[in-house]
């Protein structure tokens, strides 16, 4: 409850009218961050704050001085540091910083507020905006938090045994490409590689087919740790900047054929979109839940437990992922809607993640991403890939238009959604992460 | 042969008198780059050229003009781009610019240049400097291109079956982490993690008992690729900017434990050590040899394939894994020489690596690094880990002095050391990346 602030107050209203809309993911109680230009131009990208339909430009805000030094200091610095290319330095500033900019940004863009008519000029639409990945991230790191996930895909391979001996115990991650982390609106040419046809005695090569999307939240590490130190659990939270939504984009043959021993490689670093806003964790906050482990299963070792964890350690974040086909495209539809769940099933969580992560003396640094794994809920309808939707490909998916996905066919978009409802607080929105199939570049 | 020009010439001679020393690594016909300053200062790291016992300061050159841009432009923009704390756009000049700034640094620094005077000032001894990671790393990929190393391993795990059926047809890869890479000289705490020791029901918590070292060569890229596009065999040693030596320190408890289904992590992202020096591909030229690949076993896919691969793509690197123990040290012994193998057994090549990397359209930066793998060699002596040499820690080694080791104890050095000699061609090194363990912090 001490989490809350006057930030979180369902009740305010914005002199932005636009976030006042039902339905809006961008309310005053949200403020994610991200960076933009105006679309078309040559401006430098700089850091913006999402508002209804609009965004906040922070290097014209900081122009202005409305956020002044004298009253509003840490906010102001704050403010300064988002005005570059990149979120990096912002995220570097820690918790107060963030939540000081919050604060301000809460101020003046209520209802009533004496700097609407000074902030006015500091709005551009979105819809005349483009994106660019908000930060440089050093090392990006994908885990596998989803226990169904592991679940239903382990029983492709091993139907007695789908679950590895050490899933239970070890929240499981591997290092994953950051040269190919897009942002929203990526399109990206099928990949070529090998794959080993069933009883073939030689592998092929060309494009993939059997191309699939994973539904996944991406965490920005904030302020990140030296080599060599750990970070506690009750510490975590405080490096995480916020959550993104994350297409980690797969290659299933490529994968089956290249994965032993040492991982997935070229199955997955050919592109990974994330959305353009991050949703910040104190944004968040009124969507903290239990987290639980059932009590059949191993509970976890003591650096990956705590009583803050089993109080408010998940987040119930609904995630959805929507397949729009050239064809719907063509005509019109916005396409149609493959899976719903929420990250509260997740089986490890955010502070586990970045814990884990530095057991062993890794550094994390400000712009580091991570990535949740692909987070199916525990019902099939919940599954977060066509992988598991088609149960390997053997089931064929029938769409609202009649046409048919196993995997995914050139032109095919894919658009990942993630919100916050609940009663009594304000709904508030990660946007999408859009991301489109070209054909093959031979 | 027309890799050669006038600057491997084994007759040329260098002012700097160490330079002519025999068993000398940094000879005028090598020349590495590197990224450097006087130690104890808060001076700026800058670009540094190895020769002798000394380094050019390339900041300090470039501000003599004495390299003229009227004169030789090629060379004077290439040393503009080595005046700062990483090699970055220096790498991403292109082979052309630094094969210029190579002739020009060989041409000043030969016996009798009327520039010795000049640059006189511009050196610096190795001796008084330390040194930083010479690029800012992207992204780091370690390969597994040893076969014999592949198979060291495989027999520990699968005594019937040691080789993966995917081995033979593809230069495996895997993400590393970028961010806990250090430069010779990095000392490291012994990490902490989760083992599940044999018969247990539950995995330990507690410091690793099974460190490792890994012998291994490091490939910095130098220019890179767009996003989509891919790099084909034949010109994929063009965006090479050089070698060094990496050592992948690895505890082999955690990974055991750890690495399945999606591959090594917390068992490796504690530390990873190189060389400070990067040895060109140019400056190796004289070393290439052919590559060949048994009868017997599959040949490579056309993509990887080529007459030039054939006939020059392999490297005859001298690579050495040496042991300082504590004892050692205190005793003034300079340490215990563990294993002695070539690059030239590695099963896949560096300019397969490279192309491998990009068939699917992954984007290569300038300053990534690429890891070959521990480069085994096909005797037992040749093995570049302890896991090799104690055969999973079954078998204990003898030191010299009567200590003995199946893995690392606390106060080891690992010293990795390179080099190339052959009759008609200047003895080139690599230097030598030294890393130390620590006792692990509780």
């Amino acid at each position: 409850m001490s989490r809350l602030n006057e930030t979180h107050d369902p009740a305010l209203q914005s002199w932005v009218a636009s976030a006042n809309r039902a339905g809006q993911d961008f309310t005053i109680q949200n403020l994610p961050f991200g960076v933009f230009r105006r679309a078309g131009t040559n401006e430098a990208f700089r850091g913006g704050v999402a508002i209804g339909d609009e965004i906040v430009d922070l290097a014209a805000l900081a122009a202005t001085g409305v956020i002044a030094s004298e009253t509003e200091g840490e906010a102001a610095a704050a403010l300064a540091a988002c005005t570059g290319p990149t979120l990096n330095d912002f995220m570097a500033l820690g918790q107060p910083a963030w939540s000081a900019l919050r604060l301000a940004l809460s101020r003046a863009l209520r209802a009533g507020s004496p700097l609407a008519d000074a902030m006015h000029a500091c709005l551009v639409p979105q819809a005349a905006a483009e994106f660019a990945v908000p930060a440089r991230i050093g090392d990006y790191t994908d885990f596998y938090t989803s226990i169904h996930h592991a679940t239903n895909v382990g029983k492709l391979f091993r139907p007695d045994n789908p679950l590895l001996p050490n899933y239970k115990w070890v929240p499981i991650g591997y290092h994953g490409r950051a040269s190919s982390i897009g942002v929203s609106g990526q399109a990206f040419h099928r990949p070529l590689g090998q794959t080993m046809p069933p009883g073939a005695d030689k592998p092929n090569f060309g494009p993939s087919q059997r191309l699939d999307y994973e539904l996944e939240l991406g965490i920005f590490i904030g302020q990140g740790n030296q080599l060599g130190s750990r970070i506690a659990l009750d510490d975590a939270e405080s490096h995480v900047f916020g959550l993104c939504l994350l297409n980690d984009w797969s290659a299933r043959d490529l994968q089956a054929w290249e994965y032993q021993p040492l991982g997935p490689f070229l199955a997955k670093n050919f592109a990974t979109t994330i959305s353009p806003w991050i949703v910040t964790l104190e944004a968040l906050a009124p969507f903290r839940t239990e987290w639980t482990r059932p009590a059949e299963d191993p509970q976890p070792l003591p650096y990956l437990e705590s009583a803050t964890l089993r109080r408010e350690g998940a987040f119930d974040i609904q995630i959805e992922a929507w397949l729009q086909t050239a064809q719907m495209r063509e005509a019109g539809e916005a396409g149609s809607r493959l899976s719903h769940s929420s990250f509260r099933h997740s089986y490890w969580t955010v502070s586990q993640m970045v814990t884990h992560h530095t057991v062993n003396g890794c550094g994390l640094q400000p712009g580091d991403l991570l990535g949740s794994g692909t987070e199916s809920g525990p019902t099939p309808e919940e599954a977060g890939s066509l992988l598991e939707l088609t149960v390997g490909g053997k089931q064929s998916l029938t769409l609202p238009n009649g046409e048919t996905r196993r995997f995914l066919e050139d032109g095919d978009a894919v658009i990942l959604r993630g919100y916050c409802e609940q009663a009594g607080a304000a709904r508030i929105g990660f946007g999408e992460a859009v991301g489109r199939v070209l054909p093959a570049q031979h």
